[in-house]
């Protein structure tokens, strides 16, 4: 039993950027986390798409050993998020959301997935994440993401969830917002009065900090040559972590982030999905082999 | 033959921050330098003052090793520099310059000090820097800092410069300006062109980045419970890394980058130098192995 259940958004992007308009290609947090952990270990998608999500991206999806059991359609058209990237990629503005038929999505857990051990909440409104989890029966290990929206209009509900998650990964930028704080060891403090036992802050181009009893272990993010598009990286990394903990015989969470910062690291080489799609396993260790050329000393 | 030669400013400086206002202290980059390297190799301060600069102060670096023969006492009052944080310390306002004796200020190197195998040229015009580049007589590594007033003001001197370094160590704002580019290795490629062998790039709370040949070593920031003020941490850390290399039987680059990161997160745990004058070999060493803990996977 090593299944990895990923509840999250299942969408098009339409992506402005350095390198032109990418209009409605796949994307969502869920589809970028799935295909992030199906190196790794067995997924489970769960999410929601209209009438006109093509069989090609379904089929896609299976080919990489994701089980869509999960994907359930409703009528109305797929999410839709369209945005512009500076051209550092450092910051991004929307330009426009139309969640349709994402606005009234009730995520159900098939009967064959509520025995799921590893679930990975993606960034959806937390009264939808407790939903999720409501409906697992003995979850092992539980991972959830959220943003400065829902720190905004549904704190309540975000703080029940950090009761009940064993690891929150947050963006630096938000897990400042929640806390109040400034600096990783009061900020991590902070975050873990609220619940989970273990932290995770993402930083972006400057890595993640993992916060673990009273460990601290700092991962950079990985120099690349050419950064195309960093649109899913987060949901990369959460699920590069998850999956290679959900893995046979993983249990090092330090080496978990290094998979997870591996795997973000291809996922921002090409846009959209395009490196994902293409990633194998060995890629994987090649790169934590890079990343221990990098930090070692 | 390890001596290590800095040169930069000498100067009082008031500081307004969270903990309250902090009028003049004593500070200037030559003198957070100078303590930095001072538990690690002899040196040897070139810098001018007032007449109003206290004695206490010379016997204070005195006592810590530092040879004070190259501070030169002109007519007139020290430098000043007034500035005001951000609450959170990663952005500070000038408030007031007043470079009084440091507005004439040509360094001259004394006979004792032209032998010096080890150099620093700290934050100053780099018309000086290359003035006492030409002084030393067979240097054996020489180290530069800049800012972006000399890439703004004094851009060919600093081209020249450039040339004649060995390793620059530059903030990543100033570094990206310097070379209009936003992503590490295009950044480290535009610096390594303009001539020095070995680049690092100093990222503040993010740590730094070593750039060395084909390699590539990412130090993170030591996550501390207390930062007081993050004045004089550049350099402190480019010469906690110099004076490193300066003592006895180092010459690894990726420690030496860890011994500065070290010495720098002492720096910032208190107000101005208050730190740095507590700070022996062992504290550095303890540090050292905190960094090896926050980095292994």
């Amino acid at each position: 039993m090593n299944e990895l259940l990923i509840v999250g958004s299942v969408a098009f992007d339409t992506i402005h950027n350095h390198l032109g308009s990418h209009p409605r290609i796949l994307g969502g947090s869920a589809v970028y986390a799935s295909l992030a952990a199906s190196q790794l270990a067995p997924v489970r998608l769960v999410g929601v798409v209209g009438k006109d999500f093509p069989r090609e991206a379904v089929d896609m999806m299976r080919s990489r050993g994701i089980d869509t059991t999960g994907l359930e359609g409703a009528d109305g058209e797929t999410g839709h998020w369209e945005g512009r990237y500076a051209d550092d990629l450092t910051s991004r503005e929307t330009i426009q959301t139309d969640l349709n038929v994402f606005a009234d999505f009730e995520p159900k857990i098939p009967a064959a997935f509520v025995d799921s051990p590893f679930v990975m909440l993606g960034n959806i409104a937390p009264q939808l994440q407790l939903h999720v989890l409501d409906q697992i029966t003995d979850p092992k290990l539980v991972i959830a993401d959220t943003m400065n929206l829902w720190i905004d209009t549904a704190l309540d509900a975000l703080k029940e969830l950090l009761t009940r998650v064993d690891i929150l990964v947050i963006n630096e930028e938000e897990a400042r917002q929640l806390t109040g704080f400034h600096h990783p060891l009061a900020v991590a403090e902070g975050l873990r009065a609220l619940g989970p036992e273990t932290v995770i802050v993402k930083r972006g181009e400057y890595g993640a900090l993992l916060f673990l009893d009273e460990e601290i272990f700092c991962a950079p993010a990985y120099p690349l040559k050419t950064v195309a598009d960093p649109t899913g990286a987060g949901d990369s990394f959460a699920c590069g972590f998850l999956g290679y903990l959900a893995e046979a015989g993983h249990t090092d969470l330090r080496q978990a982030v290094i998979a997870g910062s591996s795997t973000a690291s291809f996922c921002v080489e090409d846009v959209g999905i395009g490196a994902l799609i293409e990633l194998s396993r060995e890629d994987i260790e090649a790169r934590i082999a890079g990343f221990r050329a990098l930090t070692t000393f």
